[in-house]
């Protein structure tokens, strides 16, 4: 059978290694698996968001409330916006696939930063539009713009902190740019891990309520992935102007967020402590591989994450340390589909990362 | 901002009215509210998934199993095929989705039955491939045909039992029309309600893998939403030949179904006496529909499913009635988006259809 012809250039995507599989594969025990590849927040999930859903989980035969009415008006209190500059999606992944179906076509072409998160050119190759790389490892705003004018792209994907390398950019250079791009070119911000950097430091942190006042052509994307802890529940969100809004709704497919969903990103949002602490932990706990990494004598990116990615000297080979890792059930993520010599480890727990260091240790 | 001209054609799609906006718009309680719109099991969610759900919420953290091992070998085994045969969904909508972008596009044409499943069409406007309709009400199999060899479609939908009319065909007929089918069109039998009119009527029943063992062209597709009771977890599933699965599976996106719907489907599945119960009472129940209906003297399209669709008379308007049901708190479907003067209501519990019963006797 002959399928459209898009789908030709698209390879089949494989997920970073579920506990699951290293179980079956590896004959390892469950509970003796740690699992520092999917930056999920290491410190579980909030008691009381735990509650909640335990007390929701007899109205699962009830389809969900397609109007999202609670979680919106939690969200649009949130950040002082309005439920109409709001989008919810099955994570911010679908939100991004929403704007890449409305805007790009094999007609136009999206513009990302060399190495970035995987999702971007996942969709766009389903439109078929170009992919247009800079060739800076770090958002480098000046060779954006340079890019931008030469191939005025229908989207600019900013994901600040940038996924797999955990720098950020400064959102005065975010504001800066975005003066310079025309109205007529969607520029996504994907600050799926913005809740850390804002933590860490305050200039690094992008208002979304301010970008989309300032802004008609901007998307901000937001998730309950990493930092409220939901990685398995499938919830993100895209703000932006209402014109913006309206037009990814009509790509929405109904029901794209399920009820139990709803709920734990809600509840999520009334356990702000929960959160808080997490992100404090999480920085604690980034300093030992930033000492690690010095006795090494490894580069490491700084990061505004709960990742951290530890640069290979020649020598010391990305695969190879991740599938010794593996063996001892460490899961991490090799960067090499990337072009990086480089292993990306989601920050743990204290006793994740006595773990890791243990293992890493006499591999590095 | 300039979008895609595919988004011109669409509307936003609006879902039926959530218990949650009846309790926001009338002020009636959420207790006093009988949903009978969106086919819902009524019978709520199986106890054993209800505890299998809470003993996994600890889990939301982290990103769910993508391979979607489990669920994958519990439905193999249920059908008899491999896993290689299968694809999950959020609900079977999101194969349609995959199945609709993976062949249709602006230069050929899908094939449905004049009045069936909405999402069909929906994501036909997405791709903006040409949408054929039949003339019949009825899934006309010779109409289908005749369509077939005038229009050559990418794609035909057969929803049987046909949602929202709830009559089916005879599998021998589907095995029939699939044989004169070339095997460059993609036939997708839809069996969302099969398990309703395979317990009814023997001869509706059509085995997947009976199906694909004899066809390398066709999709079947099923779902959790309807007598497995979890509507709100989005679950549905895909079945065919494996070249047809990896096709559809390159427009997949990563973590499509949440962790606690994967634990939620698979363990329904570990209960299907619920099932088996939850049907035996809906076809009693739906006696005393047919009952009403012939008392007076409105005409019921025969169902293999949990709905009937009530034929009104001329003078009786399926818009008032709907609206006056729901000034009680009882939501049914309108069925007159579809130019028809009828309504369409969820075959409730015993209960739930008293309530009904007592307020349309005085409205028809």
């Amino acid at each position: 059978m002959n399928f459209n012809e898009t789908l030709k250039n698209i390879k089949t995507y494989e997920a970073g290694k579920p506990i699951e599989l290293v179980v079956r594969e590896f004959g390892i025990k469950s509970e003796d698996i740690v699992k520092l590849a999917s930056n999920e927040n290491p410190y579980g999930v909030s008691p009381k968001v735990k509650e909640a859903v335990a007390n929701k989980a007899g109205d699962m035969y009830l389809y969900p409330d397609d109007s999202m009415f609670e979680l919106k008006a939690a969200l649009a209190e949130k950040f002082g916006i309005t439920s109409q500059n709001l989008i919810i999606g099955s994570g911010s992944d679908q939100v991004i696939e929403f704007a890449v179906h409305a805007k790009a076509n094999k007609n136009n072409s999206i513009l990302i930063n060399s190495v970035t998160f995987a999702m971007y050119e996942i969709y766009a190759k389903q439109v078929g539009c170009q992919i247009i790389r800079t060739a800076s490892q770090e958002h480098d705003l000046k060779e954006f713009y340079e890019l931008y004018k030469k191939h005025n792209p229908a989207i600019i994907f900013l994901c600040t902190p940038n996924n797999p390398t955990g720098d950020a950019l400064d959102a005065n250079a975010v504001f800066s740019f975005l003066e310079k791009i025309d109205n007529d070119t969607l520029v996504v911000v994907d600050g799926a891990y913005m809740e850390y950097a804002a933590y860490k430091d305050d200039a690094k942190k992008i208002d979304p309520k301010t970008l989309i006042e300032q802004f008609d052509n901007v998307l901000y994307l937001g998730t309950f992935s990493k930092a409220y802890a939901l990685g398995g529940m499938r919830v993100g969100y895209g703000i932006a102007q209402k014109h913006i809004i309206d037009a990814l709704y009509k790509l929405r497919p109904p029901f794209n967020v399920t009820t139990l969903s709803l709920v734990a990103a809600r509840s999520a949002l009334e356990d702000e402590a929960f959160v808080k602490e997490s992100i404090e932990k999480n920085f604690i706990q980034m300093r030992r591989y930033e000492k690690f990494a010095e006795k090494k004598g490894l580069s490491i990116i700084p990061s505004y994450t709960n990742f951290v990615t530890l640069v290979l000297k020649n020598g010391q080979n990305s695969t190879d340390i991740s599938e010794n890792l593996l063996k001892k059930g460490i899961i991490v993520r090799n960067l090499s589909s990337y072009n990086l010599n480089a292993i990306r480890i989601t920050v743990g727990t204290k006793e994740q990362n006595d773990r890791l260091f243990e293992e890493l240790e006499q591999l590095v």
